[in-house]
């Protein structure tokens, strides 16, 4: 495990200062000296990058599809030794890891498909119409192409799937952009081990050095001389809010703005319909909990919020909720700070006038273990106080008691951006919600009917996204294959004679896509 | 012609700030006192246009294609009394607002047509699969929807093309989004007159109020307003560098970040290979010389750098270059501070060491008429001096004289982002160019092979953006069908009822869209 940088292919640990990674578990200092990177290193890692992204722009969808699919392998191919270090160094399970390994493999195969078949350039072609009235109309044929060097920060709660390997860097270098990655400190053996498999693929590629570089800090230097470099041109970030827009307002303040992708997370509502609650409460608590409580509840689809109406089958509901919550094991929480930031935040949210409480209370433990929670309040209190809209990142979720539907539909209106929303209800009723569907389709990049959440689909349809604060950027998603979209800018070539145009583009259409032409979609030649 | 605010259906002027319009060409006030909107006004029109928005975003593309249809035929309505107050608004002779009002009416037919076809909403569908192993995948069903309040600032340089219903308005208002114009404040009576055809066109259409707003203020206070109100979603912008920035600092200032897509124009370099001059250097001269002072030099892609390399074609053609300047009649430029600009942006750019200028000098005069100039330096003197690569927005170039074709690559690679880049040359010869044009691929959003850049086609290719300063978001354009595009965020409904889905996601596809189903592109049901 190279407890060093990665400065393009070369191994390098110039700087003087070094960490550790802890595991949460135990607490204790897992082996390995990781060199934090210096101002210089960053600046070679990015010029490097630079460089490959003039030639690896170029890569066609088949060395681009082939470098992806290498890289799943050597994933693969690290076998128990990354499963072993990522589980140390999150508190997460090996069934969990195992799982979220697969997840990256398949996420970075499934962008090599889609770069192999090209569609995704969104090729557009205007032909000349030399005889039109009254000006003649000139050839123009536009497609997308790769933005320059983009700069992946790696989320904590997912070491694998959004990290080193994950949804940002496939994306990216499925789009033609060298990825400079700054790793989690929390998991810089992970880190280590995944960078050197994308390595070994780029170098099986003969890719240009500087298409990945992979830089280690454990404080905000790094990350903020990143973002503010001039040929930096894309920024990709999983966590918290603080964080997000810390990144955000670096780049704002460059001279040359760029775009910052900021899944900041969401508190994700769920809105339960008395019709469903009143069939099995039970049933529905055994759920909900599940999801409030799946990997101690370090999901950005977390189900922080729970909506129904203040009767007895909410009772029964709540009563269950509680129950269910109080029999799940308490789990190691991913480190220190997110611990403690779940253990604060629970207190000032119970704290907050009019929120009631189902706490299990165990000893207190010095393990970073995240006690599962239910907290309840009313709608109006909930409209009344903004910091109940705030994300709470771990195992707990507000129960917010509405009057009435109107009430309801008042409540979700307060809402702010949200990355889901979710509706439960039997499915010959949920027309009579009509107004408040319409109202979360507002709200949220994501709308969900009869299920939860947690669980995010990689895939064509996606949208891992959604109006801020859950994002930065609305139009975009950062899971699922139109993610690659993030990194590209439209190019338009106009009376280019066919030989210097790109293939996408060329009249005869050699790369057999699905193209734009004039106003027509299909396989046309133009 | 009303002198007040458009605040919805209502015409509102409690202000008591007043300003009026004045005739470039004789440097007279115009008739007309017009009311600068008060912060309160702002804040109805913004309210009205949120409250629109909950209905507009909702309406087929029929309906909104009728409305865009209607608003065309109203401005064509509004017959001589729109291009004589146009002209006299902005210096323009009667035929360039003819045609600009022709391409104005165009533009809303073709985003017209773009809705009622309906595939701009890119609709993706991954339909459930039940029996997936390990894991059963679910229904998610993805498409564009409107993001929202949208507001407008209109352009001094288009009257009407790039103004109150230009590409800008049309393109929002088929997204589905409501949209408040901020008019430019040389051209108050001419977004009266276009501002009342647009709700004509909106109340005959029974479409809410709100859905469109027009606000005049000769200061920046209305415009910072509406950029920071919270429910505003988008803003779009054309002009200079100075003012977009403005508008992207404001919007940064906001909790929740917003898109500005600001269009600040760019400098637009044209390479010319040295057979193409040899061939016909005063046929080449001619065409330089009408492009670089079309309009007077106010077209965001005026040619304001031209290199070649420094040999006796050269010569010729630059001799031939002035001439034509010389011989080119002035012309009255659009308001006294775009004239003064030019005047001390042109002296200044004479003054820096090593730039020689063919200019021409007559008796000053108090007319505002930018009298053209030909500007000359060396390859070396330009990529020494970061001042020679700044745009001087009038009918001026710069000629940069390079010693040889490595030379000529290295001034290409310090250019910054443009909105395009030409390549001049024996089309059987371009080849010999391809590093030159693949550094200029990186750098413009158009790449233009032996044509001149003034004149932007509007059409599905078009690509009218590129990366900064040309725009704050390369990522888009803001001519041509995909303009629509900025202004639209994608929603995933995920295990939906069919019944509750919008229209152009449901199971048997009833609007006959072209859509991804499964990664398929096709018009399957699914």
């Amino acid at each position: 495990m190279n407890t060093k940088n990665n400065i393009g292919y070369q191994i390098s640990g110039k700087g003087t200062q070094t960490f550790q990674a802890i595991n949460p578990a135990t607490r204790e200092t897992l082996p390995g000296d990781f060199v934090s990177v210096t101002e210089r290193e960053v600046n070679e890692a990015v010029a490097l990058a630079q460089e490959a992204w003039k030639s690896y722009r170029h890569a066609s969808g088949q060395q681009k599809a082939q470098f992806l699919r290498d890289i799943a392998d050597e994933i693969e191919g690290l076998g128990e030794t990354l499963v072993e270090r990522a589980c140390q160094e999150s508190g997460l399970p090996a069934g969990r890891i195992t799982g979220e390994r697969g997840r990256t493999c398949n996420q970075l195969r499934l962008f090599a498909k889609v770069v192999e078949e090209g569609h995704w350039v969104d090729a557009v072609i205007d032909p000349a119409l030399p005889d039109r009235e009254p000006m003649p109309r000139v050839d123009i044929r536009r497609m997308l192409g790769a933005m320059g060097p983009v700069v992946v920060f790696t989320a904590s709660n997912f070491p694998l799937a959004f990290s080193t390997a994950g949804g940002d860097t496939a994306s990216a270098l499925a789009a033609g952009c060298p990825v400079i990655v700054k790793a989690h400190p929390a998991h810089p053996g992970t880190n280590a081990l995944v960078s050197a498999a994308i390595l070994r693929a780029a170098k099986k590629n003969d890719l240009p050095e500087g298409v990945y570089s992979s830089v280690q800090d454990s404080g905000y230097q790094a990350g903020t001389q990143l973002v503010q470099h001039p040929q930096v041109k894309a920024v990709a970030f999983t966590g918290s809010l603080k964080g997000g827009m810390a990144l955000h307002k670096a780049a704002m303040e460059r001279e040359a703005p760029i775009p910052v992708f900021a899944e900041m997370g969401s508190v994700n509502p769920v809105f339960l319909m008395p019709e469903l609650l009143q069939q099995d409460p039970g049933g529905l608590a055994q759920q909900m909990a599940g999801s409030v409580t799946l990997g101690a509840g370090q999901f950005c689809t977390n189900p922080g919020l729970v909506f129904a109406l203040d009767n007895e089958a909410t009772d029964a509901f709540t009563e269950a909720l509680e129950a269910a919550m109080q029999q799940t094991e308490p789990a190691t929480m991913l480190n220190e700070g997110i611990f403690k930031n779940y253990e604060n935040r629970k207190e000032q949210l119970l704290a907050e006038s009019g929120v009631e409480a189902a706490v299990k209370v165990d000893a207190p433990s010095e393990a970073w273990k995240g006690f599962p929670a239910v907290a309840q309040t009313t709608a109006k209190q909930f409209i009344h106080n903004p910091l109940l809209h705030e994300e709470v990142f771990g195992p707990l979720t507000l129960l917010v008691r509405c009057k009435d539907y109107a009430e309801m539909q008042k409540a979700a209106a307060e809402l702010a951006g949200q990355l889901t929303a979710t509706i439960m209800g039997p499915e010959e009723q949920l027309a009579q919600w009509q107004e408040l569907i319409d109202t979360l389709s507002r709200k949220a990049g994501r709308l969900i009917f009869n299920g939860l959440p947690t669980g995010v689909e990689v895939g064509y349809a996606m949208q891992h996204g959604g109006p801020f604060p859950a994002t930065t950027d609305s139009r975009f998603t950062s899971v699922g294959t139109d993610a690659i979209k993030r990194f590209a800018r439209p190019v338009a070539w106009q009376n280019c004679p066919d030989a210097l145009l790109p293939p996408a583009l060329q009249r005869d259409n050699p790369l057999d896509l699905v193209r734009t032409v004039n106003g027509e979609i299909g396989k046309d030649k133009g």
